[in-house]
């Protein structure tokens, strides 16, 4: 995992050792801690967390408390219905009529039904399941570093999670959409032929295919934005070979990219099916898949769906709250002017500093790259992972992504201000002269 | 789905016609009522929900709310908790080492790791992708009519969500352990041998076997507790053949089988891997995976495991407000106190009503069987579904389970009384007395 504690390293506290011991003990060997010295958070409160001593950390990292951490409107819609009712979709229940009804009003008019689960992963796992019922195939295809989730089968597609992790025989990997490096004017066009390629690939071996998936920010890929529209021809690419179009919009959904409620809305094309997670509950544990009624069809009549917890009152009260707030506060159009200002201050670092080779994004999900020059734009994981960490001592989280970890991942809260946009950069423009 | 609502009958209100449309437009044709009415539930608390029009029904059939609808000690920890933190496990934090410990503590203590999730199907999903680790083998046995999840993996050993959905190519199954249809003395050594040629079939097929999955209790195959320690053998055959014993007590755990915590006490054996989830959280989102640490070694060096929302402040909050109040109101020994009650007052009906062919349970969990007489034994799903169908309209709400859908599924939460027990025989037998 990029940005993961090593233990034995770091410079923690006794309490915090002895805390990182019981982990071991009890969670056992697969989880992981961010930072060479990782943090002990007790509390949240809208873009600041607080670790054990006190100390604020403005958090510019995690996408999941989206409109803050504890955002009053949605504590206070699971507080109210957590006390009224918490049960299950075989009963007739009205929120989670008038929550589906006002979510697939933010879709355009194609994409008008939509099916709860808990996480992210069960969300692109029902996405996948539904693919394969409607189009009989089974072939997948997906960027060389995706992150889709962790259940086995979705698991199979996420290369992100690394070589012990066995890609399905049924999966294709194309290369990222790298506009830096290499795609230039003809990114769209080298894409598109990256996923023909991968298709007749599936198509040789007898599989037939069933999705294209992506992540329409391409987060784990290094945050590839631009440019605007350059999936279109790879969608066409996917409906030809008789498979569906599946948009993940985990990480840039519910107004991140500031232009948009959804990713999808930058490349000017309407999916088959749609996966939503993360920030749609503010924290609570709530997923869905949002699709054409035609591509249910097959799969609906046959196999039901229950999921014990998807969809249930409370879940649907808090995805409610986050919604609302979106819509009321106007966070799309904030995510557009914070993240706007957010990027040209970075940008303006990279004026100074020739090892950011790259910055770019879209609202509130900015990405910089880091290189060892800009003649030969190599990768320099080590300087990214630097500044990640003297950020973190300084007071600001975030985190790296991409295949090489060279990518600084900046996704705060839609909350944020162009105060907070500031104290980042000035934080930043610190870290960047204190780090080599 | 065994008492599943057909669209187009019953005896709905128009309003409730309009919300069944609104549910069909909106959510599509994979979702399922309950009841050949289905109910409008607008409220729970304790163990009753209450629907639109103010009326009660004594809730005998959801064991996510385990503790009652509502309980004031979960709704409290959650209240507390969503308004102080809600983030994730990459960051140290005390719930959930706290819970961790707790939890692990009532089990043997061989069984001394756990990793979390948000449903039971991640559960399973990933205590198979760490059996798979362990043992290099990837055959999987169960049960004919068993319930693992959804996730497609998970799907792929749940053949009871019927033929629309593929059981894959290295699961095979075993008949129930139905000690009322054939087993006799001879139960032990008859499900031990159906485990030990399914394993023998896998091989055949050049599958390595990585485990055998039961629910301890066999909800899904109708409600199989007896006789006690029936299943030692078949555990023994596949940890002879190389594999590992998963114990799912998403059903039977947290003390609902009144003599013990985990339903696989019954059996005097420990597992190598115990998935647990509905009742974990009361209704709140959060599930496990507790383990042999060794089991899971080789696949936390390797593949990092990472669920947003697993284990989360709210979760852990949540999950220990649950064990606290199990333990504090002596809810295992009300289970079993009340549970013998409940189960003598159902056998005492069936001396007067010979289509009860057998009734049988472990603590608030019971099955009541209907047949058409007691020499043929021939399940009848009808008079089954009648009964359940005449209680729900008097106001008491179970449903009915196992392969051919005769078998009462009794399933009260863990506070249910004695006067509780004593109206639900009541209206049970009404029922009986009014239904053919």
């Amino acid at each position: 995992m990029p940005n993961a504690f090593v233990p034995g390293q770091g410079n923690l506290s006794p309490e915090a050792e002895a805390m990182v011991e019981r982990r071991a003990r009890v969670l056992g060997p697969a989880y992981r801690l961010m930072y060479e010295t990782p943090l002990h958070i007790v509390r949240g409160e809208g873009v600041f967390l607080y670790d054990a001593d006190g100390r604020a950390y403005l958090d510019a990292y995690n996408n999941v408390a989206s409109l803050g951490h504890c955002h009053p409107s949605v504590v206070e819609a699971i507080r109210d219905q957590v006390g009224i009712l918490a049960t299950n979709t075989r009963y007739i229940h009205d929120l989670i009529l008038d929550y589906a009804e006002r979510l697939t009003a933010t879709f355009p008019d194609a994409l008008s039904q939509v099916m709860f689960a808990c996480t992210g992963s069960e969300a692109n796992d029902l996405a996948m399941r539904i693919a394969r019922a409607f189009t009989g195939g089974t072939g997948i295809v997906v960027t060389d570093n995706a992150y889709h989730g962790i259940t086995e089968s979705v698991a199979a597609f996420s290369p992100s999670l690394g070589p012990a992790v066995d890609l399905g025989p049924h999966v294709r990997t194309v290369p990222a959409p790298e506009l830096y490096r290499g795609g230039g004017a003809d990114l769209a066009a080298r894409f598109t032929a990256d996923v023909e390629a991968a298709i007749a690939d599936l198509r040789r071996h007898g599989i037939r295919p069933a999705a294209l998936i992506v992540d329409t920010l391409f987060s784990s890929d290094g945050v590839l934005p631009d440019p605007k529209g350059f999936l279109a021809g790879a969608v066409e690419a996917i409906r030809s070979a008789g498979g569906v179009f599946v948009a993940d919009e985990v990480q840039p959904g519910f107004g991140r990219t500031g232009e948009a409620m959804w990713g999808f809305a930058r490349h000017a094309l309407v999916p088959d099916l749609v996966t939503l997670g993360k920030p749609m509950g503010n924290g609570h544990p709530v997923s869905a898949v949002v699709m054409r009624p035609e591509v249910c069809d097959e799969f609906g009549r046959k196999a039901r769906y229950f999921n014990t917890f998807g969809g249930n009152a409370v879940s649907c009260a808090a995805a409610m709250a986050v919604l609302r707030t979106i819509e009321r506060d106007g966070l799309m159009e904030n995510a557009e002017r914070v993240g706007r200002h957010l990027l040209e201050g970075i940008r303006a670092l990279a004026d100074h500093h020739p090892c950011l080779g790259d910055v770019r994004g879209a609202g509130l999900f900015v990405g910089a790259e880091f290189v060892a020059d800009r003649e030969s734009r190599i990768p320099d994981r080590h300087r990214a992972s630097r500044v990640v960490n003297r950020m973190r001592e300084l007071g600001v989280l975030i985190s790296v992504t991409g295949r090489s970890h060279n990518v600084l991942k900046i996704r705060p809260p839609l909350i944020f201000t162009e105060a907070n946009a500031d104290r980042f950069n000035a934080v930043m423009a610190q870290a960047l002269d204190e780090t080599r």
